[in-house]
């Protein structure tokens, strides 16, 4: 048999899972999905993403690959999957494609956005969906320390400690840096080549500072200069982080064979 | 003991509840926060609301009044109330009002929104709070339909015929009906002095018909012309539907004694 490449465009709800990677006995993105592949297809398939979320992170566009023996239309894999997954993950949009693909080297940035309801009272629409800061934000100044972190810099400083052992060059390309308002919510976005370990929650955890006035756009520009592993922050809670999107230097219709 | 008059600004997600009014032996809004009410005060409190949802529909600006002994501040109703309430309902500001305030008849308008998600895939981010719509919906046509409900008409033939009984005036004023897009979802939104039972329901289920090319513009018209209870909709359900806002022609703050 000859085994298709498949990509599929993902939306989670991240609250019950601990991360998107597969870990022993943890309910997590990749083994929902990987069982739900199982159970449609009969066959044991290994998934790859091309943005490993954290515990606790949404995504409204994650990307997985994955090669199939099955010979189904990408139709039947959106259809099939979406009936044995769970509620909160679903598959949006389904492509086949080259064989060759790497669906995390070719990826050229990846869209993150932080939701802060900035709020003295809390909201039961937007529990679990965003981080409450009741201070009052100042997102003209949050805006100006965005620049800083425009262009290709080693952001080492804004990554976690716990992880780097894995990491060799912690030099990113940051795309887009921008706090706006979104109806109640103060969103954070940003683009990025790629992201080292916690690095949007450190930013967000020090942009807040700079929005509630403790830090100012200096300290913050000598924490991107000063290179120390975890020295922005606190990291801001996972549940105001979204995957947004990934972008390829191509659209997944035109690699269809 | 002299009772004072508290408005509240009130957030729900509606789901769990068998709507706002108060029902003997069951989960509703009313009954949730009279309890909190008799946590934080020891009092035995009735509220009103200004716009009575129905099973299922959430609130991001509901209205409520009451009438306490408890000398309390607005802030001290704020933060006693959220500490005693449950998750999904929220009290986002509070006020103290005069005596003669009608919280229900003095509104100048109601606003309410409803969300669609007109996609091929369920969305797990917007589960619960919108209603899927498969096939593609033309927005032009549906607010060419808007217009039709724009101005002072009756309304019966978008009412439920179930209540019908306890109207006597089914004329209405609609001062905003239109579609826009909001991110991913296709969002109604609607403005009127008030509104006949699941009005906004019965109006968005014929919507979709226009949309879905099932029902022409002058059917539509037609709808509102021939004046017989039910024969808008079906009612779309209830999860898309959110009570956003009560307009009076004051601002609390100017209320306050």
């Amino acid at each position: 048999m000859i085994a298709t490449r498949i990509v599929l465009i993902i939306e989670y709800i991240g609250t019950r899972y601990c991360g998107f990677q597969w870990q022993m006995g943890q309910p997590t993105v990749q083994g929902e999905i990987e069982e739900a592949l199982r159970r449609l297809t009969g066959e044991k398939i290994r998934i790859t993403a091309a943005s490993r979320t954290d515990t606790g992170v949404h995504a409204r566009g994650q990307v997985v690959s994955f090669r199939a023996e099955a010979v189904l239309s990408p139709e039947a894999f959106i259809g099939g999957l979406n009936h044995y997954l769970p509620y909160d993950v679903a598959v949006k949009a389904a492509y086949r494609a080259d064989n060759s693909l790497n669906i995390r080297r070719q990826a050229l940035s990846r869209e993150y956005k932080y939701c802060i309801l900035n709020s003295q009272t809390r909201s039961p629409l937007r529990e679990g969906f965003s981080y409450q800061v009741k201070g009052k934000l100042d997102i003209k100044a949050m805006n100006e320390a965005c620049q800083v972190l425009i262009g290709e810099h080693d952001f080492i400083s804004f990554a976690s400690s716990l992880e780097m052992g894995e990491l060799k060059n912690t030099r990113r390309i940051v795309y887009l840096a921008e706090v706006t308002k979104e109806a109640e919510l103060t969103v954070f976005n940003m683009v990025a080549s790629s992201f080292l370990p916690h690095q949007v929650r450190n930013t967000v955890g020090s942009l807040i500072r700079v929005g509630l006035g403790r830090m100012d756009i200096e300290e913050f520009r000598r924490i991107l200069e000063m290179r120390r592993p975890s020295l922005a922050g606190p990291a801001a809670p996972a549940c105001g982080l979204y995957l947004v999107k990934v972008n390829y230097p191509f659209s997944f219709e035109d690699v269809i064979r």
